[in-house]
């Protein structure tokens, strides 16, 4: 055997990741789907106060329950995400979130492998439908869970009777459902959620992976809605996008009891670090602040859609803070023409196509004049 | 099924975990091996002001690639660990160890699982000897590895022998070598780790678990003097324990750089939080401080062994923070008289015997008069 045994399955794989440039190299970054705006002053010196708090303490274990960081997390959702982001624009029967009902890990990342360790692995299937985030594969192919990756519509949305057939044959223990999807941006419909969580059955878990929910537009819900109605649903969040956090790795997920129940004896006692802990308490303090730039971002969003679609290229609707465009022949002469001029973008998704984030109006208009340049060269 | 549909081998199982109990419930706690000393105001400070130098960019993902830990890790690790704590008192024949050595995640758990991940899995086997750490198992089932358990000589020392003829029988991917050994305390003597890489060959990766190795009598050298010697050695490391830092939830350890490079393959993009890497790398600029009690508390260990001892109990030999001891016809009548007097100990490793971690002097005292009170009234 070749040196070191490493699985076979794992032989040759190249590690997941977006190339991470340095700013100076690179200064316009928008290839990795992050909140463009920082933390303000008195945010970052309420996470330094209460970092100190937890380092008071830190020869100590931290709290293997997180029970603040749920209660906060439960509340969050509750009053901030359900009524204020999407009740406002969609219905009113929402119902609290209980803490009971929260989990959360070190990123969506862990809380997605520990849904894997537990309701996955070998002899049970996972399955979404591509193209969709590419983490998805590697979640199963870690945790040795079979990985069935059916197909989105030539539009990217979910063709809800070939869905419900695909689950009904394969029958996944696990069913990935990202709303919006990565990197297409697209939305799930109402109905889809409640027809796959019947089609799935007691058998099946249904993951809506809402880690971009809070970029929707108006009319669109988010699955917590139906938290009420089935009891196999899980809504994943994360406070990496919307929340302005991706350094914080806070995934959570809110869902039946019993789901967290079932996680806590796969995840790894003491996950979440009293830091981490404190950390994302004061981030959640600040929700109204860090939340804040979400209506701009949204709003960024719609004019770049309505900006690529006017200089004539393809563009998917998107609910994200992203947005995919194409076609190109040759997209990776397109995606290294933006580097070259200083503007990083993600070369993912279905072929001749790209994705970019939404970053601030200079950002944009600096990824506008690129892509107007290297077009230009190209024409 | 009946619902959740969690896996089977998973149904019943009670989460890992010791009791938490509050400290104004329970004064004492010497249940967890956690290091009694806080970090003094200056560490704090710098812990806090690190923190809010990642804050500042909270909104960035933090570096997947965990560059400058790693160096800090490496770094300690060669000027530290193996020449101030080991070399004092064994060889000087230790050669540096280099950042690309060096893996880093949250918590000593995420790194075993990690390498169970890579080199363990479906169709493999991971081998330990019993008595050992109750998480090894764990981290066997959640990467569905087979688990083969050998066991220990009456005083809880490897037959070395026995271990080989296993290890060549069984042809593990992965040994796992607490050394210390917890709960027994029992530290490995210095050829059995070479015995059993050789055993090992290329097929499989002997991982020496040193959690607690900074905790280890004179004489006694650390498996890292051996890593030039054996390309399939990996040592863990934790700074929860000397290192007095359980609540920031990092272990790392040392290795081959192919051994790094395969780990990179499974590890979850982004898995150390932008808080946890600059906090572990204030942390690591105060090292002589937090680890300025590790002499002090391995006094403290002697002296337990010698009171208990002149009190006619049983005693493991302990090269660790924490002291077995025993026997007991009624194990758990002691650990509850004990925390009825407050003083929570931890009721685990072999029938009749009860494992105390070394706290402070007056912890101590607390336990030594708590434990004659039980006996006393058991008598």
């Amino acid at each position: 055997m070749t040196f070191p045994p490493l699985r076979d399955e794992l032989r040759g794989i190249e590690p997941y990741g977006a190339p991470q440039l340095p700013i100076d190299v690179v200064p316009v970054q928008l290839n990795v789907n992050e909140n463009p705006y920082g933390p303000s002053a008195a945010c970052i010196a309420d996470i330094a106060a209460s970092a100190a708090e937890a380092a008071a303490t830190l020869n100590r274990y931290p709290d293997r329950e997180f029970v603040a960081l749920r209660e906060a997390l439960a509340s969050y959702l509750t009053r901030d995400a359900v009524s204020r982001l999407a009740g406002a624009r969609t219905s009113t029967t929402e119902s609290s979130i209980a803490p009971e009902q929260v989990w959360a890990a070190n990123g969506s990342n862990e809380v997605m492998l520990q849904l894997l360790q537990a309701f996955g692995g070998p002899g049970r299937t996972a399955v979404s439908f591509a193209p969709t985030y590419s983490m998805y594969p590697e979640y199963a192919r870690d945790t040795n869970t079979r990985w069935v990756a059916g197909h989105r519509a030539e539009d990217f949305s979910l063709d809800l009777d070939a869905a419900r057939d695909l689950v009904k044959t394969e029958q996944p223990s696990v069913i990935l459902l990202p709303s919006p999807n990565n990197p297409t941006g697209t939305a799930l419909p109402p109905e889809a959620v409640g027809v796959l969580c019947e089609a799935a059955g007691d058998e099946g878990i249904v993951v809506v992976d809402e880690a971009y929910g809070e970029f929707r537009r108006s009319g669109v819900p988010s699955a917590l809605e139906l938290l009420p109605s089935y009891r196999n649903l899980v809504v994943t969040r994360t406070m990496s996008k919307a929340f302005a956090g991706a350094g914080l790795r806070l995934g959570y997920l809110a869902a039946a009891p019993e789901i967290c129940d079932a996680i806590r004896v796969v995840r790894l006692p003491y996950h979440l670090s009293a830091v981490t802990q404190a950390v994302a308490l004061a981030a959640l303090r600040h929700a109204p602040e860090l939340l804040g730039k979400v209506d701009e971002l949204r709003a960024e969003r719609d004019a770049l859609v309505d900006w690529l679609r006017a200089e004539a290229y393809d563009v998917a609707d998107s609910d994200a803070n992203f947005v995919l465009f194409g076609r190109f022949a040759d997209r990776h002469a397109v995606w290294q023409g933006l580097l070259d001029r200083g503007v990083l973008i993600r070369e993912t998704g279905p072929d001749g196509w790209l994705r970019v984030s939404v970053g601030t109006p200079d950002e944009m208009a600096a990824f506008r004049a690129a892509l107007t340049d290297v077009d230009g060269e190209r024409a």
